[in-house]
């Protein structure tokens, strides 16, 4: 690894879950400012003086460090996914050029600062800990002539699956996470007008989580089913997390892999299933996620224990049996919900964006997905209708730029 | 008005803006709660012992009063506005049964309790600030064989409007309002399993505002042309926003008349126009919505005031100049932006869910929108795509139900 990238590893070196303030990043705004941002900036700093406790809008998560922000980063309460596809003319200047003026934006608008030439750069003063991770498809890597890992590919088809093509594959994935949902749509739009010249928009998933202050930080997500979604995540920070997410790979070397696939939740058939039904499908109580062998969230499932006239707890068809793996399988899960207005005849659109980052994609995530496609008892409730996989870079240090390491 | 009322009154009174902990209400939840809801509730008030601070999800407002909540109570975070049609076989009585039941969801679910019967319980327990307003439209007041208000139709057409059947008219409007959008969705859905046999969808709206804790309270929205968006808002809690807000007249007394547009704004052709352009078709300054003649946002703008020139320095055709009453003729606005996935080959979908509260329609808002109609620059970039106009009844006291003053 390179210098600067060392020099960004001490910077970021266990900032996992840190935050930190816009503070210096202020002092330097003048330079790149449009009309009025300091106007509004010294507004927002006299107002914020006799309050102690800084704003949650103030919040930045560091931009530049070994690994790409928005993976080990807490998971903010809004996130959107594009998925874009590159135009037929640009090669491998063209992408080296694209990704450079979209790392500028990210670490700009990561930042608190209005991306260069921002129409609206009042909207980018509240970073409310925004993150912008890039993640590039099979075809993106093709383009640049380079060699993606192996499982950098669409996933094998399940039988579950009804894919739609406007939910599936795409060539550069952008996610944009923040805490603030106008902060996310602005620093989306600045996005995409960048990329627009290079790229056209393939798909777009928008989902949420808790919002910031409704939940103790580290309260495990529940997903629209009231399931406790998550429990088994490897902690950031942890060995663990290190050896399950971050890759060891050529120019993949401290990035990831990810699997991005949109699950219809069809909540009016759920509704007809009793609370002990829903309880044996997962094999958790929707209490407080506790497996049906334990009491509390985090008890470790007890999958040998049989009842009095001696049945498995935990039945075979439920999907915590389904989904443990044998070995080191384990994926690193970052979901977002997604709920939107219902088109034509329908009651709800809703759903799951499942997200999970892992070193290895063939290794750790397709064994428990066949599992999960031959027998998991949540398959009568959900559907699978988009699916993709993108390779994640590595972060780079201030002046290099995201994907150097396959571009440069 | 009735005791029951006055009682509320009294529970009620300066509670504009005041915010109510779940505190007694969690002491009565067994009686109501479904399997696990008091586990899950225990391990939250376990979990809140360390921390003195409230979190925000656990805030309430108040559901009972002389007024609905969701008027005046400061603008949560996210909006979800629903159009309903009534079934044909539904009448007075029938109306009456929707109503209590409604009600019933609506004071259990604002104060962080589940609905009756609720299929996710555990997701009904953070109500952070939820609350949730019902409207009759001009056919459910037929329906009920009342008399409306005179202003309860729809709009006159102005030229501007490209309106869509699927974002106007309905004769039952339900918003529901909080600070975490997954409180929001499934207290929608709760809403929406009771109205079923009920009434059908007509249309839904979702849209959004800074998050809790992105900006001190109190700080003017922006909308997405970054525009400072409601600066001449009467505040809640003074007289001159009673007077501009409750009806006083009949079955109305202590409700209010609700106005609803669905306004596309195009981004795209915006960002064509420059800072000074943005500047003069508004009449204030996008950096901090002060008119173009003052340095403060709630500078009184001068509209006599010209340049050395002599031209206008805010402009005839300036949107503030245009929407400017003469008299009594204020609205007051809680607006929520949105930003949808866009679909097919459109790059976005944007604008605002223009919302206005006042007493009498057609005295206080048409002149004003007339007035736009004939000359305004923002006419440009903004299309009217929506609009329906509700009565929105007065609140109700324990025991009684929204509507009860024209169904009882």
């Amino acid at each position: 690894m390179s210098a600067p990238l060392e020099g960004a590893r001490s910077r970021r070196a266990g900032s996992t879950r840190r935050q930190f303030l816009l503070g210096g990043a202020v002092a330097g705004v003048g330079a790149v400012a449009a009309v009025g941002v300091d106007l509004a900036l010294n507004r927002q700093e006299s107002a914020a003086k006799p309050v102690s406790a800084p704003m949650n809008g103030e919040l930045t998560v560091p931009f530049f460090g070994v690994h790409q922000a928005g993976v080990d980063t807490a998971a903010q309460a809004h996130g959107v996914f594009l998925g874009l596809d590159l135009r037929e003319d640009v090669d491998r200047d063209g992408l080296t050029r694209l990704m450079r003026i979209l790392t500028d934006d990210a670490a700009r608008l990561t930042q608190g600062l209005p991306a260069l030439a921002d129409s609206e750069p009042e909207l980018a003063l509240s970073p409310a800990r925004l993150t912008i991770t890039f993640g590039f498809g099979p075809g993106l890597v093709a383009r640049a002539a380079g060699a993606g890992p192996s499982w950098l590919a669409p996933l094998p088809a399940f039988r579950v699956d009804q894919l739609r093509p406007e939910f599936s594959d795409g060539d550069l994935l952008v996610q944009v996470a923040g805490d603030d949902p106008l902060t996310v749509a602005h620093a989306t739009r600045m996005l995409l007008k960048d990329a627009r010249g290079f790229a056209s928009i393939r798909w777009t998933q928008q989902g949420f989580r808790r919002a910031h202050g409704t939940e103790r930080p580290g309260t495990t997500m529940r997903n629209l089913f009231g399931q406790v979604d998550g429990t088994t995540n490897p902690e950031p920070g942890t060995e663990q997390f290190d050896e399950v997410v971050w890759s060891a790979d050529g120019w993949l070397a401290g990035g990831t892999g990810m699997v991005i696939r949109r699950i219809r939740m069809d909540l009016d058939k759920w509704d007809r299933l009793d609370r002990s039904g829903r309880d044996a499908s997962v094999g958790r109580t929707l209490a407080n996620g506790a497996p049906l062998t334990g009491t509390e969230e985090f008890d470790e499932p007890d999958f040998e224990a049989t009842t009095a006239i001696g049945f498995p707890v935990i039945a075979p068809f439920a999907h915590i049996r389904r989904a443990r793996g044998e070995g080191n399988e384990h994926i690193f899960r970052r979901a977002y919900n997604y709920d939107e207005r219902p088109l034509g005849t329908e009651v709800s659109e809703s759903g799951l964006i499942f997200v999970s980052f892992q070193a290895d994609v063939e290794r750790q995530f397709i064994p428990m997905q066949r599992r999960l496609d031959e027998l998991d008892l949540l398959n009568e409730w959900t559907v699978p209708i988009g699916s993709a996989v993108f390779a994640i870079p590595p972060g780079c240090a201030e002046g290099g730029f995201i994907g150097e390491t396959l571009l440069d």
